[in-house]
């Protein structure tokens, strides 16, 4: 059984581990306040291009939405995202918990528009009757989104001005952001990411790391006491310098990028190989996540011999499958698919 | 500079880390549902002697802890512990924050008695206004206390019966929980930890491993639907295998035990040199905690060599600070600071 | 200018304001343990024919719905309610305030069926991510709906069957119901509230009191330890009898239902003067509100002499505005309406 | 029996009632946007001497407390009281269940000082743990306290300017303001409300309207959007106007102080004569409640004829009891309790 289920499927880049090992016995201070944090900080900083940034590393994903939403809304406010938002769908309501309302609108392949934002926010402000209803408080966008789709920049360039015409912190999710990033056909770099949003993440459980997820405040001043929110939201981590740790080595010589560059490229031959026999995809897309739509028996025969996550039911006789790459995925593993797809399809 | 200011200095013992890297390329479902986890849970069943528990890992102990206590109160309800307890004092009002009140009660040496909790609770359900207080509704121990100290057997078998008798969980809270069973004059064994409490955890992070704490519902019960409360809380790990890959070690052949037992012994050590010198201390334990009462211009002088933790202001002229051991201390560090003990006090 | 915007635009009935004259000096105890509260508790328990439910009185709607629900759900669980539906819509999050998601399905009319939430309930329990999900944990409707349209008895007692089978509490908000009871088609007794319902209540606010809505529980065992609920909700009135005198007047000799009864038909002529004049309406609906189709600029003028609420834009030159009637509205009131429209549409 | 066991046993002020009587049929909007409202909010101004402030009705204390507490907090921040506070103690956690931490400081006969309260802000912010402890975010004081005990202008001007340097708002529950004002003693007027607390209320439950509490906002940018918090947690009184005419009666002709000076000068007399038979009291007050401390044989032959409030066990033979006074004592249940008081002690 060759898996393509998710992206975090296997342990971590073998960088990661000599560097664990390499450090095992040194001694620092807890919480994130050692010398690893502040080097891989610094290192984020240089690498996005923003020197004022604040940089908090999390556990993981959920942890790092819940802990950055609730710290940026007041208690009637809640936060704008696609209906298929991952704090909209797969956060078993963590969002809520912190007592706010998640405000889904329609999305489009994942995706949402400035123009919808607006229209949405003056809504609320011309409604009388908005003071019982949740105010708008910031915007939550995936990137790439859950369907692994890419916004392009003048579309979060026009998100951004929306938000801050309304003083609407933008904060982006980038639980997937190298696979983002290095798809072909994006065109953002990374520095665009500090400029173009409030707060963003910069995801490592999908892309290497054992775990964790670096928080940038492109606005510093939004990051006022943060460490006490994450701390009360139970992310704190006691060894922090394990995040510090890690995204020293993804941070180095590019090889977040360069790992997640890889597994595009390996999507893309899935993707290539579908095509070729005339298979259609639940999106259009070009990261790490492919969604082909294939005929029921025909998932059930592949299932046999690739794990996959079905994903979603398209009509009476077909749905959408999941394949994800990642870092580890083998060119062996991809060259046992392509066979299988020329062969069976 | 020697370090003793915590038990969490250093990365995880070695046979953990070549776990980690044996494991590495295995492919596994996420979020705790692999083979390792099960493996794990398995073998704390074993070692605890509960065939019927439900164990979860989950990363960090202020997680763990208002993971457990919010899935186990009704919303009016609050969690008895000693004003000393580590959800009261230094988890940034985690408990709070999930909507519940902790109802401190005064502490002895860190710890409180059956009879305060039966006080408490029929002081409560006796008043007439009773429904314009918070109800107790759990009960939560550390053991160790957060002061290195321990209940004995008897101590917690009579808080057992008051909290069976009101139908108050009990809660307690392990993050050192070896370093309790290990010390010396500990009465408890491992399987009286789930006959007494309904849920307990076996915690990792200070005793050896990178992160982790393994949460026991000795009533499982109790554990319904417990894995939603971990993901609303952000505590689902998304490669779970983590947790359970280092307690699959710790639990191998009493690791876990033998590293605590070490630990304990060295402090051990610690204790014994400052009471030669006659140095008092702030609590009479047995654990990896030591806390000599010194004067202000001696711990001055001591920390230019050693790192401890400034615990407590005593009287104007003494201070408490706390050394810790772990399974990192070397007995080279240990035979430094007896000799430092030695000649200057 | 006569006004239509609200059915709570007046202080309320006068035998309400007699009963508090009566009553001004008489010595209580507070918080809703005094001898109205009892008796209005059994003419409730009577009328609506449920010997054993437990009846509290709360303030305000929005209140009662988020204590209520918050209540009856685990951290974990959300409410399930339609699109259109007040606690979604119109009560500032007030629901997620107190950590829960509302799990909103579309709406037909201000409806949702027993299928639909079969489906959803069937769709969570059988998605392999489902702990990454809320959990649907109970059913909230309005009867009458934000619409003032009505479920059949037949469709709530398709909607119970689903919740018996799914062990969701089933809650109705009746901030209108007796609106709704007395409505022309209106199929339902008092006493099939409690026969179908888990909670439900009989609002005042709307329907002549100063204030105050009655929760029942038909299931009296959901209601335990409710008071504290109460109270930390911010609920529980110091002066509770105020709740119980309003309704022990309202519950005598039917006067809850024939205000109702007096608003109902009144509405009744307003739908009957617009139909006569070809005049569409949002929805088909028989209770004390009415929304007609009209075009904007009639809108306008409509308004200088009768205040009705704007209710939504339907095309680009027509909007459905709504009429309210309450126990308050006047004949001469309604003989002007229909003479307005007879003489403008 | 005559009752003196609460300030709240009756109904309301009778000009109260004359008021709703007269403006039952008006027609106004809800939710406190109508001319009584606005006209009783002009009043509080003008008496409170605070032309710039905010002023909101809600219609009971828990709600208040909650609603001005959670509107003005960081998710990582508590309030600072005193231990006797009544959120502390008697509002079943509401402050808790709006996720923040009551930070309790010891109370001398339920005041603390601007020392303490300095000193607990200075430990929190010079800890180097403080990240792992709830920050202290605003002062909360009860004038008169829950003991009927008051601030001296002195100390509370001393208290805010603790308050103004470590800009933490400060905030009065004056649920028995008035008592508090009228009494002997008292060197407070009203405009040093305003001047000193950042948010105060005027009670009005316990001081001779139905239901309200009046809350005003001397600092009005912290009003911001408060009318969303009131909605969201459940204060928002859908027939405001309610809280508006009985605030206008209050405020009219000096009744709200009038009502509160007279039932002063009724405790007055019933401590004199208690103090007249040597009888100890709890506390040294002068305002609406009085605390003598009895035999415990003696409080059971007096609760025969007189209600009072069992307050407190003082030692193995006595306790405390309380007496109340209201707008709605007689002077004949004075006249018989010092009756009783003469023949019996």
């Amino acid at each position: 059984m060759i898996h393509f289920e998710s992206d975090y499927l296997e342990g971590c880049a073998p960088q990661i581990l000599e560097a664990l090992r390499q450090t095992n016995l040194e001694q620092t201070l807890g919480y994130g306040e050692d010398p690893h944090c502040e080097r891989a900080a610094d290192m984020i900083r240089y690498v996005f291009d923003c020197p004022d940034a604040a940089v908090h590393f999390l556990v993981g994903g959920t942890q790092a939405n819940a802990t950055v939403i609730s710290s940026l809304l007041k208690p009637y406010q809640g936060v704008v995202c696609a209906e298929t938002g991952h704090i909209h769908v797969h956060e078993t309501g963590a969002v809520e918990h912190g007592g706010h309302k998640v405000l889904a609108l329609p999305a489009r392949d994942g995706k949402i528009s400035a123009e919808q934002i607006l229209n949405f926010v003056q809504a609320h402000h011309s409604d009388f009757s908005r003071e019982h209803m949740v105010q708008p408080g910031m915007v939550y966008l995936s990137f790439p989104t859950e369907l692994g789709t890419l916004y392009t920049k003048q579309e979060l360039l026009d998100i951004r001005e929306v938000c801050r015409n309304w003083e609407l912190p933008l904060f982006i999710d980038g639980a997937r952001l190298g696979y983002g990033l290095e798809a072909s056909g994006c065109d953002l770099l990374p520095k665009d990411l500090p400029a173009i949003a409030d707060v963003f993440y910069i995801g490592g459980t999908k892309q290497g790391a054992l775990f964790g997820e670096a928080v940038v405040f492109s606005n510093s001043e939004l990051a006022e006491d943060f460490r006490y929110n994450i701390k009360q939201n139970g992310g704190m981590l006691a060894k922090g310098r394990l995040l510090g740790i890690q995204y020293e080595v993804l941070m180095n010589e590019g090889l977040y990028f360069s790992l997640a560059r890889r597994a595009d490229r390996l999507a893309d031959r899935i993707r290539a190989a579908f095509k070729h026999k005339g298979i259609p995809f639940l999106v259009d897309n070009t990261t790490n996540q492919v969604f082909p739509i294939l005929e029921i028996g025909a998932i059930d025969r592949l299932t046999v011999e690739f794990g996959v996550e079905r994903w979603q039911i398209v009509d009476e006789t077909h749905a959408a499958v999941r394949f994800c790459t990642s870092w580890a995925t083998t060119d062996a593993a991809i060259v046992a698919l392509e066979a299988y797809i020329n062969c069976n399809y």
